[in-house]
């Protein structure tokens, strides 16, 4: 077996942050040609509906439809997947559901507002968003995890109607997905996928109704589509490679944390795996502990193919630096895999999910600690939240003048107004002033 | 004076939904022009720094600089504008800011966090944004109005550096502008505007610091540029034209509902102003009021233009219809001019701000009540919310398991990760499991 060629930096080499900036630079740029073909697919299902629909699943999922009726798969169907599923993944999916509930009903927000002296009341009414799209790719990412996390966080913030889109190629469908969506409690699920499922949910068509937000993982095709239909609905972030820093102090046994790297790593090849520590010798040892297990590793060409082209093994002075380093990078997924990690919490600024001490694996937050896998990448830490409650529900300001309010708040109201040349602003306030 | 020519539908008339479509529908294309020079401009800011920077706003703005220092304006500068602003304005902009700030405190999130029997540890951490940039408008659209409902929340949530940028052309100020910056603290100030500021704030140049975030409004320009940069930072909403929905049961003075009508209108050519009303006779009433008020505005070209193009009088059956309407346009701002307003709150599921009974002029909301009046526009209140201290606070998942917790999960978690083939991650949460 040949050695891990993963890169090796110190954090006090003059071209340190030259190395750095390149191997954290990525930009998905969708290529003109992406543009063109998803421009078209938007436009022809907005216009012929369900007819364009499935002649793009015939064309790209090899799947013939000769009804739209079957566009849907049936709540029985999910049912029967459910039932037929081995009792252990059942009981571990349920398990997972619950959990990631149980957290997310803490990120709940409620209306609130309050009175001033002289009666005036102002807030925010919190509503849930009506009805949500849920994304679900087909083929070899159909990740029933992803359902669980999509999902909850809707249901917890009380969307009514919850939509979900996965593509069955071949009329292949993935029975853990379709166990998922029934423990969750989709409401409606649609055999399709691509842009053409992106522009069904954000247009409608005459069987699948139109939403108010789009969610969900999926391939440039789906990203572009969901790109351009933003604005006529909401959507999440859009999501690039996956990404772990391990930040270890040396006392953690090497086989570990070359797994915890790994485990980001078999994603796909463009996934980033970075430790950081402050011991070269233990710095040493995980590259040897990667060498030999990646061996056992079924996805181990994938995992190699990561960890060498965007993956990197990075020596600090000490662990005050290890903190410079997560602040630059704001990964993804952060592991503090150190004897006080609570300790180093407030000067951590930018990371999606913190995995604190030595038995937080970060494998555990993507299935069933509670908290959500659907985390920001590629630097969006800086400026961007782990999916929640929030990302469905929706505030509109309360403004109840008294009497008196509104001629307090009139005369200075009418002030600015006058400033910036608005004389209707200001003459709708002075109308309710006291004569 | 000619009768104003406003559109009347009844909402029970046969085609009154294709009407509605009609005149609600608005799509902002950005064309492939202006998309071609974004994008030169941006790049070219990306490269070549300020000196792009300096070429552009010498060619846009007929601003010539011969030195990058001039790109800032000094603090002293702002502090002169606010000294020399005439008393009753400056004292009208510290109330608003402060009564903003006072509304926006009520928004701030707390980091929390919470423990299982096993000793489990699961809670989000909320920071706020490093660092931040506010795009302001010059020229006819330079609202000291828009500096406070930017900066303010921004400031609350604990954004520790707020830059601006804001265009001088031919090197024309506008003093309430600066002053405003200097009630709210802007820590820094830009004389740049268009595209190449927003390329400026994105990648940062010699001069003016990177930003993690871009807020505030601007022209066609502006708004693809942010929507180009948009993952190297975060943007907030692209806004559409302004928009108001008066709801009134015909007991409201209707001069009154008139001018709270001209508020939107005299905006610009593409705002819209939609009346509705149970009562067909104060319908009358209301379309006479602005005949005659109309001539008494100094905008009422642009009223008139807007009025006529995509203004509405509606009448409803009942009070329910009227609800029916309100989730149906989704307002920006919706002024509930009835006698008790707070009855119909349930009901209302899509408003960006509800100006609740007869004395709350929407016109109060946009300078002084307290809430934001950065609103979601063109429908986008089905799914998002007003600028809040939320858009300037991030969140990071934290997850620290106890050996007991990392076995119970891990076990899960390991069955789960084998269900989508994913075997490090396997691997990764069995090490951690009790042998």
């Amino acid at each position: 077996m040949s050695t891990l060629a993963i890169r090796r930096f110190d954090a006090n080499e003059a071209d340190f942050n030259t190395n750095m900036d390149q191997i954290l630079s990525w930009e998905s740029v969708s290529d003109d040609r992406v543009n063109q073909v998803v421009k078209e697919v938007v436009m022809d299902v907005r216009q012929r509906g369900n007819q364009a629909l499935m002649d793009y699943t015939a064309k790209f999922d090899q799947l013939t439809l000769t009804d739209s009726a079957e566009l849907e798969i049936s709540q029985a169907r999910l049912q029967q997947a459910l039932a037929n599923l081995p009792a252990e993944q059942r009981e571990a999916l349920e398990l997972s559901a619950k959990r990631v509930e149980a957290y997310h009903l803490r990120q709940k927000s409620d209306s609130w507002s309050y009175e001033e002296a002289d009666g005036t009341m102002l807030g925010q009414q919190v509503t849930p968003l009506d009805r949500v799209g849920l994304y679900v790719p087909g083929g070899k990412a159909a990740y029933p995890s992803s359902v669980v996390m999509n999902a909850v966080p809707a249901k917890v913030a009380g969307v009514k109607e919850l939509i979900m889109v996965v593509p069955t190629p071949r009329g292949e469908v993935n029975e853990l997905v379709l166990a998922a969506a029934a423990i969750c409690g989709v409401d409606r699920v649609f055999c399709v996928g691509g842009a053409q499922a992106v522009a069904a949910l954000a247009y409608g068509t005459e069987t699948i109704p139109a939403v108010d937000k789009i969610v969900g993982p999926g391939n440039i095709y789906v990203a572009t589509a969901k790109r351009m239909v933003f604005g006529t609905v909401g959507i999440d972030m859009i999501a690039g490679p996956s990404e772990i820093l391990v930040v270890c102090d040396g006392d953690t046994d090497p086989d570990w944390i070359a797994m915890d790297l790994f485990s980001q790593a078999e994603h796909d090849e463009d996934a980033q795996s970075i430790l950081v520590t402050p011991d070269a010798a233990f710095a040493d040892k995980v590259i040897e502990s990667m060498t030999r297990l990646l061996e056992t590793m079924p996805r181990k060409n994938i995992i190699r193919t990561a960890l060498e082209a965007r993956g990197a093994v990075i020596t600090v002075k000490d662990m005050e630096q290890a903190i410079e380093m997560i602040n630059l990078i704001a990964p993804e997924h952060l592991e503090l895999s150190v004897d006080d990690p609570k300790a180093m919490l407030p000067k951590i600024r930018h990371a999606g999910a913190i995995f604190m001490g030595r038995y937080t694996a970060e494998a555990l937050g993507d299935y069933c600690a509670g908290p959500n896998h659907v985390l920001p990448t590629s630097r969006t830490a800086r400026f961007s939240s782990p999916l929640g409650v929030y990302d469905f529900q929706k505030r509109s300001s309360l403004i109840m003048c008294s009497p008196e309010g509104a001629d307090t708040l009139g005369r200075t109201a009418a002030i600015l107004a006058d400033g910036e040349g608005l004389q209707a602003h200001a003459a709708s306030a002075r109308y309710r002033l006291r004569k």
